[in-house]
């Protein structure tokens, strides 16, 4: 359950979209961010362009917040274009300021350029200096904004955008997924290993960029294929372009797209979420086996893999937990004296469903263990005989460098313990964590980065 | 599936807490409010008092909106007592307006007073102008104005709070849950046929008085008993006085609590909520089989039934719908012209698990009819090869005069068509209700007003 | 000056207006309501009603706030009828909230009742307890709500609202001018001895009610009379009605509206406002002659007496302060360490005007004389050679019974000090207050009270 | 008067203050901005920055709206540094958004970087361009921004922040005045012509910079005296230090500081601002005597004038306008079929001051002449026998290209028409515009810019 906490964050969700002159596409890139909204709550921002305008023409809003509290009628109807670009950002505490939020938006030497970007660049502090020497200035401390100021500073020797962008491409390492916005055209790129998604759609007279499929749906767009690892992409009225000429490296997808990141409804590089996630409920069953009356998941992101489980093993599925939906950010946390806890009021255990039984219980990760150990000994007070825990993923123990926020090791419960010493201290009867072997049942022969698992790093 | 005003309404949450002075209760009735968010999210409200204070000390914050959205840090640390009540308001348009938002406070007699009520008062109007005709005065419009100006031109001639409120009692006619707080005391009462639910609970030095039981775990106290039909309580130093004068005729509890307002986690007069839901599932395998592949559920008010009816049936529970956590009341809907569906938004389809599949859909209720058409159609377009739709319910065909807000006849699709036109419209495969006789499955021999489907009134 | 809370209050400012249907009132009672917000700042409210609409139609919004901040386009939007009334409140600390705020509006026996009020009833406990003990309950603690009761009580045995505000009249003690809007009139009153002003105007169609004749120039209304001490006026469909019945008692006008609360051009009961002023500075200059450089005011309340006294003198005016009009009630005021003067900030000395000058320094009060001392303080670091101050009014020595609200008995320095002892204590070279026998230079030969100044109340 | 937009409008306030290590200087920025804040109404900003903090310390807040609007308790806590800068940006309509606010901050070289700026750079489109040619982005489209990157492109080849500013100042042509803050100065520049005011003040331990020493005074601080045209003064822990070596050209002093920009208790390159407009009003007096009895001014920018006018002349002051000043931006407007006027809500005749006089009227400037012609008509209905006007500055002619935003040609009524015809254009009996060899009588042998009368600019 990621209500705590206690859990991984995904860096954004960015949308994209080229439509013919003529038509609005601000509500279109409002929909696709509701479908991303999951991979980031920080900040919510879109930015639109007349193709057909003067060359400084852009619209663009953003705030803190979620994507319906940024956006109401008032502010959609301000933006006016027909390409444009959306972003969420995700929610932490500290780094998180306005001059952060995306789309970022710039004036330069073509007119004006928008960016959103989900991702990590390794060498951002490299490049920031060798701008900063040639008497740039950043507003903010994004890595996505000396991505942007490289891209500008490369337009005024490129004979385009798009050879902008290669150019800029060449002087970056890590993982991105990025959209740019011209006042002509949008590029998008990916990074070689394909560490980050981003998958291309279309509808009438409109092609549409995305995070994820689900965006894509939202608006009722048809799938036609993910970006290819390294892929540089233009849009134009030209129609698309694709230079693939930095493709063709290894494959490294990140694997937490498809243990916790990415929705369920979504298919990411030719495989589907749920059905990853169901099959490494089954194989959890295969793995650890064990005599219990009922399966059960952490809602909501070990919900699936306890279906799986459920129908592999025979064992009914049944719900133990009511999830609280209308607790939200603002909800104001018990105090100690109040003896109250904040997990009753956001979780509840359903009793008569838990009363004298043995259960079997599914979540995708453990990062600090404390949720876990909530949950179980919440189980119990409600009269659960035995407790058995599954896990969808292997131990974590070592840091990502592509974007994924891990807390640092020190926090990590699988870096000091071993699962027996794990289990007990969660309190479980029994603890499986998914095999490193076992990840191929849920993306088959997909090229995966498993390096916080593994700590092999893509080189 | 609930989220797109095609559903019926429940009136409102009620919660009250009297503790030993000294203490303050606002963060708890906070709680107690959250855990009753699904009866109501109009308005919220909450009003405290200190028993050892003036006569006349009452502090209270209300306003339009969700518990998280009216009450901050800010607000509540601006409400000091010992004891108070506290309210969520269910949201319709129209009479929506902060006049009528509750607790309702007053300054009488006695000193302050403060009324939170759930339900219907049928003689409402009767009652209003006997008060007019006697000089008396009205801020809104609500039943519950009417209640508290009668106890409290009763309590002139009564020798207490608890004495007035059974007076005023003996005028009223209807199903209703209230709780009064007078300088004092709490004093609370429900109605004869009990339609209206309220309970009682404990916790160290304090007594705890909800609509729902889950508003009890919430604030962890422990559940003592349902307050019977009919009975008044009275909570003050002198502890807890019951006065069960007017009690002893026959039970008709809301059905519609078990079918749909009350939460998963709740038990209320000795029936728990998901017990009765899942065996309603069961009911439907049992009486409506059919050969499938998968089962599953209208997020959220079906879910239970599905994972009754995979147990019974034997076939998997799967799911096939992604419901986005995301869009809340303030979500901007698409027009016409944008070719993109609101339920897209809402709810995605998990294609990879429905197509070519065979599946059984359960859902709570069908008011228009418009929502599960919606659904069916998406789930073919996904390439479900088979849609058979259970009703836990049986079928719509009578009005409520006790608080259920049911749309008029002429809306009711079950007024109109008979079931298998009901199976055509929607596009189903096939359609099964909940027989009237099966209702003792979820409910077992519990005294139950079910007039909405059989028209059998409780007099 | 009139900045720093050591200053008088007055209760309010109402406003009314009845015109042919079909005319949308809202926002002329929103200019009437900006010219009276002198006379409050701490809540504005307006109620309007259709007269050919149901008996129960109204419209009202009211808030904590300036007319500005409670009225943008949104809210007068909504308020659709063509009588009204409107209402500005004083602002205080402590009492001030929503409940209280006005118009205050009911449903009563016949439909819809709007009330506003200015004034204070002396005897509104006893009336309010013999609304208790006839089962009333009151939302909030104001006096008005006590009066509007009354009425709605003597609505049921009258036999019609303007016989009801008459019988509700008898039983009335203290100073009040009240407006209320039935179904399809408003009726106003004014206490018999006409402590707080009341006039009418008229103009196209319409007839016009307000606290002061400033209102009626700012909707363009033509000024037709002051409401005589004890009159009743009803307007209707049948034109303008006015019971005198109760008139021909002594007059008493406030003397404190021509000193201090009414707006410069407006015109009270015969005598205008700067003129009354303007002749206080000249009686001043003749009581209290010096040898003087230059005469200055303190802003705003003392510069029409500065222009007085620099007239009858022959010494020029000076302005000696520049006042920042942009310091509003959320400034931030100073902390001692900041050693920065909130007076600095908000007043500012003009230092080539005062260096090396004699001056004379008026103003219309003294009540603690903290404010007085602070600016003097000013004047001589600037380099004043001598500050003369003049005060238009006589010395404070007894309370208002009839809703001004002076500082009590502790609070006033000319209590505690002769006017010897303050001029030293405020650091004055000299010091002379208005006479007595003097006021009548300021208002003829009007009838008004001057209980503050000599105890002398009106029975 | 200056009310109803037919007016000039200054660019914008700076504030810059440099304290010792340990103090917090945001709220003693507040208060100098308050004293700024007739400089500009659309946007305010603090940026402050703790000299003995890591390079890259800033804290920043700025907002469209008034400084009280901006700031609260909140956001004035949360800035922390000893050293800081403030400004004041004046309201137009258009490009007015949140980008272009200040201070404007930065990241660059050598840390933190934030700059406010009042004036214009004339040739700023020129420095645009080499600046993009060289891949610099903007993030808006002020001038402002161009001189930040300016100095930081400078600052890659210059050894100090100072002489990063020198030698961006060897580029500008225009009116303005500059304060930098770098991580651990502030450097502050003023244009060789000292068009832009900017002068020095001093308290304990601290050096103040301020557009107007009315600011100096507002946090107790000394006036030392006003920066010199071209100087550059650098405030370090090393103490104050001046670069004059761009001084010595010709002064030209905006000569509408002293008409209407400035404060009245301000003293700018020597000269006060109250005492210019006095002796303007004298001037008056003597070259356009006339037989009257009263002599006014308009609120609030001729009420000075209309002083020394009286004073010369020895006809009596008399105030004929009273001013709403509750009457702000956000006051809604009449309609043309309310008949009711805007100005009558705003400013309104006291007409018993004003029946049978024969008066003089004065104010600063006339621009397009409709309010002048609107008041004048309201006098004239309100009884006034003749109306003379006067005006303290010669007609305009000519556009301003240092920041002054003057309407152009075709709507200054002194382009279209002669005095004599402007006279009956707004009604008047007599009219006269200051000589323009009077206007040394404002400001003596101070050398002036007064290209806006004159059409000499200076080189």
């Amino acid at each position: 359950m990621k209500m705590f906490d206690d859990s991984l964050h995904e860096e954004c969700g960015v949308f994209g979209i080229w439509h013919e002159p003529g038509v609005n596409v601000a509500q279109e890139i409002y929909y696709g961010l509701m479908a991303l909204q999951h991979r980031g709550q920080e900040s919510a921002g879109i930015a639109v362009c007349k193709t057909d305008g003067p060359r400084g023409n852009l619209d663009i809003h953003k705030d803190m917040g979620l994507v319906s509290e940024v956006f109401g009628h008032h502010e959609l109807d301000r933006l006016t274009g027909n390409i444009g670009v959306g972003h969420v950002r995700y929610s932490t505490t500290g780094e998180s300021n306005l001059n952060n939020a995306q789309p970022l938006s710039f004036y330069y030497l073509k007119g004006t350029l928008a960016l959103v970007h989900n991702g990590n660049i390794v060498n951002c502090e490299e490049l920031r200096h060798y701008l900063f020497d040639h008497g740039s200035v950043f507003r903010g401390t994004t890595d996505s904004e000396v991505l942007a100021c490289l891209i500008a500073k490369e337009r005024s020797e490129a004979s385009s955008i798009e050879e902008a962008v290669k150019r800029a491409s060449a002087h970056l390492k890590g993982g991105y997924a990025v959209i740019i916005m011209s006042p002509r055209k949008l590029v998008a790129m990916r990074d070689p290993f394909g560490l980050k998604p981003l998958c291309l759609g279309r509808k009438d007279g409109a092609y549409v960029l995305a995070s994820e499929s689900c965006a894509l749906s939202s608006v009722d767009a048809e799938f036609v294929r993910d970006i290819r690892p390294g892929e540089i992409v233009t849009l134009s009225k030209d129609g698309i372009k694709s230079d693939t000429s930095l493709c063709g490296g290894k494959c490294a997808h990140c694997i937490f797209e498809y243990i916790y990141f990415a929705r369920l409804d979504s298919k990411m590089d030719g495989v589907g979420i749920y059905g990853a996630r169901y099959r490494g409920g089954e194989a959890l069953a295969k793995a650890y086996p064990v005599d219990a009356d009922i399966v059960a998941g952490v809602p909501d992101s070990g919900l699936t893999a306890a279906y799986g489980y459920a129908h592999y093993s025979g064992i009914p599925y049944a719900n133990v937990f009511h999830k609280n939906s209308y607790v939200g950010r603002t909800f104001i946390k018990p105090t100690q004296e109040q003896r109250v806890s904040a997990v009753h009021i956001k979780l509840s255990v359903i009793e008569e469903a838990v009363r004298g039984k043995r259960i079997v219980l599914t979540d995708d990760s453990i990062v600090r263990g404390t949720t876990i150990k909530n949950l179980i000994n919440m189980l119990r007070k409600a009269g659960a005989k035995e407790v058995h825990v599954r896990i969808s993923s292997p131990p974590f123990l070592y840091p990502c460098y592509y974007g994924t926020d891990v807390p640092d090791n020190s926090q990590l419960i699988a870096d000091r313990l071993s699962v027996d010493e794990i289990c007990k201290q969660i309190g479980a009867d029994s603890l499986g964590y998914m095999k490193l072997e076992d990840l191929s049942r849920m993306t088959g022969d997909l090229g995966v980065c498993t390096a916080c698992f593994s700590g092999k790093y893509p080189v």
